[in-house]
């Protein structure tokens, strides 16, 4: 990977104050023309070995374009808000909004790398690291984010004369801090570890550009002209990489998942006093014990309209001390959302230790209503599966204990529970024309959930289907569900 | 103001279910109204003597309504976010956005009563919070927020007996923590601290109901009585009540402060790049320096159209590492920021610990553009003089040190700079029809900006004008300013 960045390339002044008005001058003309269409946000990861110069040209670009409309993140210790949250929070809260350029110094390359340079993960770690990568840079690119990473390299030797001038000089001596040379120390283990990181994430949709890093005007320059002819290239209209979505097995007979659920189990009112009450309770139990201590729990409640997501959630929220939970009701993004990549409006609800956050209405709805309705293409839901997955990995693997609920009635009586939501006065803002039209797809939406608990239903983050045309077996069935999984996973 | 809470009231139970149903439906119909409407957000903070059944009533108020639209904070151990902030900062980020229904267990109240009754703080110090509060609550309710304060209080001997018999029972004794006999051993100091400041603070614009919670069907039923009449008599139009906005001294010739600057002066290059070297280095090195640490700088650039904000913050942003600042460009507010109080967009940039945030225009926007364009009434710009001094005076003392600047160019030079930048490609995004318009107030907005500066010009946040015709002499003068600011500060 390194080999013509270890070719000593230079640019000489002359040349270098020649070129850099016109280039200023283009640069600045496709931030504006970035800004003004606000189509995709320009996202920049600056990375390589120290000393190289890294600092020196995002402050370059930062002066070459308008600094207003960039947004430059370090990434030094995370707050205690972060450090609570799978890794990638931090990264998903400073992406940058449609229309603005993010320049990450330091990013989810970081971490990886000298954890595995310092032996503190193992290789098959590290492997998963570059999965979770790949995984994440393919989901940004299918959501418009132009991604553009540079490299900051020097040979060995020119990194040892790049410490040693910068510690000579009184005025500079401030950017040798220890840490430097403790890489330096391990240039050959950290530059190993390197080279398969930036193989395997140089792929058609982030690659990476290699920058030897040694003369500053080539440097600068050089940086410069990629990240210019990248924006040129997608303002002209020139489409993202084309990402196939993930290969999906033959479609099954699997709507029967869905159909074949017995929707006439009732509990009795006694019955059900009884059994809510004892899973409330135990529920409260252990959301109050230590063991809870470092975890979260994640509900994400989904079902046909007038199904009693709200009515099982009442029931979910009133066994909490509500200064301990949060609902989180999902309905059109706001504006700040819509700037994003569709992940994000989850992202920033992920609760901390201790947390419990109720979805009504989640990610999900990428592969159900969108889906039905058409409001995102084909591959865009396809993708989803794939995506949705790699998210929940992450939850669960930082300690989240989630649940998802399918809350399934018969058209019968969902139509008996319209009728009866239009009597009754406190209720009205429930059922509206919407809930009319979603009720003539009945047939797509099974299928839709077919598919959704076949590729989503995984051992950290199951579905669970509720039979729920009798409200008190549903909302048991929920929270017998809920605190099993927790004395399971506690 | 607790003699009828010592009353002994209670509601049979057979009143409470007779009820209830209609309570509930009516409050049911009120949240769904608000919803609907989106004009104002309602905050019900609740706070009282320990083991009132606070958390019990929340609860209730959550079963009641609809729990989705209702977003519950309860202030624990602030995250590090929070803790190198304003102590305000974590109940801004926590307000309900219009349409929802906040409710805030523990709050602003909460601290303050504590620092006193034990003794951290001097009464002073305890008046100067009561103050705040105060100001807080006016500014939110004149921004329109519904402010419904509960105090739930218990005499002496009934919070003994309250404490005894939840310890007694195995079920409920984790609801007694050893902080809750503390508190209980203070009983009457604390009494005398809670009574000051429920007096103090009980205003026509937020008032506290005090509540006998004893008995708990009383107190539910009183809360959600008390709740609904507020949320009632709003939504009927009843405005909120009509806070007169501080006095103001009769206008004086103040406008000259900006027509007497002396626009001619002027800085040749030699000087230029001298002076700005220097003062870049040394701004570069004070914010390196220990004695930043717990420190912040917060810039603010206002001025004409043109007067060159951004070359100037351009200057200032390429004196530092490009993680260490953050530049804030303030346009049209987003639809979440348009849900909130004037402020809060303000207060979601505050920065952390040896945090850098410049904005490029800022909440002045309300004494400046909105008060010429009269897109706010003129009683709203008029208390924003103070309110916005508050929101300085809590940034200042949390650390921050704050620079403003004013940029003033004469009339001619505008138009030459408008002329030419019609001229030059890469400018062309930053001259505007707009721009045109507000050139025609010219003197509405001189005399706008004499106001401002003769009411918001203080000692820990002092204004600067900058005569900017010469744009070497504006950069040299603000990079001065902030430097012999810094350096009287650190």
């Amino acid at each position: 990977m390194f080999e013509s960045a270890n070719l000593g390339q230079t640019v000489a002044k002359e040349a270098y104050e020649r070129e850099v008005p016109a280039l200023r001058a283009s640069l600045l003309d496709a931030q504006y023309d970035l800004f003004e269409a606000k189509r995709f946000p320009v996202l920049v990861i600056i990375a390589g070995v120290e000393a190289a110069g890294k600092a020196e040209t995002v402050q370059r670009l930062n002066e070459w374009m308008d600094p207003r409309h960039i947004v430059n993140h370090g990434f030094l210790t995370p707050s205690s808000e972060e450090a609570e949250r799978p890794p990638m929070f931090r990264f998903w809260r400073a992406l940058p909004p449609k229309g603005r350029i993010g320049i990450f110094f330091g990013s989810w390359y970081t971490m990886p790398i000298l954890d595995r340079a310092f032996r503190k993960t193992s290789v098959a770690e590290f492997e998963r690291s570059i999965d979770e990568i790949r995984h994440l840079e393919r989901m940004l690119a299918n959501e418009g984010v132009l991604i553009v990473k540079f490299w900051f390299h020097l040979s060995k030797e020119r990194e040892r004369k790049r410490l040693k001038a910068l510690e000579r000089d009184p005025a500079t001596r401030w950017k040798v801090p220890k840490r430097s040379w403790e890489f330096f120390r391990h240039y050959d283990r950290l530059m190993k570890v390197n080279e398969r990181i930036l193989r395997e994430t140089s792929t058609a949709e982030a690659p990476w550009t290699v920058i030897d890093a040694w003369d500053e005007h080539y440097r600068e320059l050089t940086v410069g002209r990629v990240l210019l002819d990248a924006m040129r290239a997608r303002l002209a209209g020139q489409a993202a990489p084309t990402v196939t979505a993930p290969p999906i097995n033959p479609r099954v007979e699997n709507v029967k998942l869905v159909r074949s659920l017995d929707l006439s189990q009732r509990i009795d009112k006694a019955e059900y006093d009884r059994r809510l009450a004892k899973h409330q309770g135990r529920f409260a139990q252990l959301l109050r014990g230590k063991k809870f201590d470092g975890r979260s729990l994640i509900l994400v409640f989904e079902g046909a309209d007038a199904a009693g997501k709200g009515s099982a959630i009442r029931r979910v929220a009133g066994a909490l001390d509500a200064r301990y939970y949060r609902i989180v009701p999902i309905a059109a993004p706001t504006d700040e959302e819509r700037a994003q990549p569709y992940l994000w409006r989850f992202w920033r609800h992920v609760p901390g230790h201790r947390g419990v956050v109720i979805f009504d209405r989640s990610w999900y709805g990428r592969v159900l209503v969108e889906r039905v309705e058409g409001f995102c293409s084909e591959s865009d839901w396809m993708r989803a599966y794939d995506e949705i997955n790699g998210f929940e990995t992450e939850l669960a693997r930082n300690g989240a204990i989630l649940c998802k609920f399918w809350l399934q009635i018969s058209k019968a009586e969902q139509l008996r529970r319209f009728r009866e939501r239009e009597r009754t006065r406190f209720k009205r803002f429930k059922i509206t024309e919407e809930d009319w039209r979603n009720r003539k797809k009945w047939g797509a939406y099974e299928q839709a959930v077919a598919d959704m608990v076949d590729r989503t239903s995984t051992d950290h983050a199951p579905w669970t289907l509720v039979e729920a045309d009798d409200k008190r077996f549903a909302r048991v069935k929920v929270l017998k569900t809920i605190v099993d999984r927790l004395e399971a996973s506690l």
